[in-house]
């Protein structure tokens, strides 16, 4: 495999054995993989110029959105997504080798995966004591410096990086657990004819019906919306930005047209980026 | 203060030292408080008629919503939000008597509270470790027992409880930093003229305008929206439920017609409760 000096530098929030490892892996096996220890950290690397690109985590099917990557984008990165990848989650419980499962007093993980396995642990480990750590490969080396016989919450491949054994397989609540990762970068991605814009909104609060507008300048374009979901402005309760993500390129004429139409409306408007549709 | 038999039980998520006490005490001093170590717990204790009224938090102005509350009243919960109380939230950085700031070496708090001061503790603390822990009063415990000179991030009140120092006031990101609590009860509150509802509504992907259509049932009869946000529908990515909060009660002519219109459009359609708006 080349991972010489002319392939593709990716930052992503690491350590080894994380998901985000093993969504740079699938989004691009030849790159040059660059943990970092944070998800601003990723992006401030990519602005930097330290790397070309950056994946971050922005979404998963059960504990949803990913503040601090929203949060991000809206406030702080210049930075644009120009590719989303969608990976399937799965996770397993590890141990030291030749812990028991009946004398496991303590569960370690980063607090999204134990949601995700929220109902597993109640069933199986009622009397267990959860620990929270700052990321799956936390939790790992967490777990084997313990005194308590523990486990700990990660991927599969955090066992191997770690030495841990596994005890059990795809723990989480439900089958059909994925995450969607997003690419960042200076630049988005072009038109492909099967695409996504992700844009941010922020609607005065003296103008309730304005959100209304905004979307119809979308529906009577048929544009379908594949998402909506408000975010704490940092101001004060009750005042929100909007991350709307449809369907088409910002480079489709009537996706142009609604966008002009809709940043006339909006008192803050910020294009995150047009990028190819995962499917 | 009455904290007798007759006076009513209130559960919260606890242990005391939380901005959930803050909340619950804030709320009703009266109230007999029954700390319960989960928000699903609290609301389990309402509904078996251990409590009467169970308090938790539902969105923070810098962090956003709480998933485990959303969660809860979406999949879980028959109980109804009667009441909302809206607490500014300060925090406090707590040591050990003795400990110097400049020897700092972790530094312990809950994700949220964690996230709320992340600037602060770059700036301050670039070189602390940064230790999640399950809740404020959990982090303070953690601090105390730690080898390492270590600092917790919590409410005022837990130093006083477990006899910490305060080593910094007010150091979160933002000074107006507020979280909206919810009271839980088997019913909602009588209409007071000055009230707001909560619903949740799930919509078809395949009929993507039916977004738009239903909040066309609010504007049209001059019906505020004082929010809308979406969570993932366990489901699978590109599902979500919609939360909406609106102004009025749900005994209100306009509201009624409008609950009713909306009812008959979405897939699936729970009413969260009518209560009084606080301001």
């Amino acid at each position: 495999m080349d991972r010489g000096p002319l392939s593709k530098r990716l930052a992503y929030f690491g350590p080894a054995g994380t998901f985000t490892e093993e969504a740079a892996l699938a989004y691009d096996a030849l790159a040059q993989l660059l943990p970092f220890p944070t998800i601003a950290a990723v992006a401030s690397a990519v602005e930097a110029g330290m790397a070309d690109e950056g994946i971050v985590p922005i979404e998963n099917s059960l504990e949803g959105s990913v503040p601090a990557t929203l949060d991000l984008l809206i406030h702080e990165s210049s930075l644009f997504i120009r590719q989303e990848v969608i990976l399937p989650i799965d996770h397993y419980l590890m141990a030291r080798v030749g812990t028991q499962v009946g004398d496991l007093k303590a569960i370690f993980s980063h607090p999204q995966a134990l949601g995700q396995c929220r109902r597993f642990l109640e069933r199986c480990f009622p009397k267990a004591q959860v620990v929270a750590a700052l990321s799956t490969a936390a939790a790992v080396e967490e777990m084997l410096a313990s005194d308590l016989p523990a486990a700990a919450i990660a991927p599969r491949r955090a066992a191997e990086l770690y030495g841990a054994a596994v005890l059990g397989s795809r723990i989480q609540d439900q089958a059909s657990n994925e995450t969607r990762f997003v690419v960042l970068a200076k630049e988005d991605h072009e038109s492909t004819g099967q695409d996504k814009t992700s844009i941010c909104l922020y609607i005065p609060a003296d103008r309730p019906g304005a959100l209304v507008e905004i979307l119809l300048e979308f529906s009577q374009r048929t544009i379908n919306l594949a998402k909506i979901e408000s975010r704490p402005s940092r101001e004060s309760l009750g005042r929100y930005f909007f991350l709307v993500d449809l369907e088409g390129h910002r480079a489709d004429p009537p996706v142009a047209a609604a966008l002009a139409a809709v940043r006339s409306k909006a008192s803050m408007f910020k294009l995150f980026g047009s990028y190819p549709r995962s499917v």
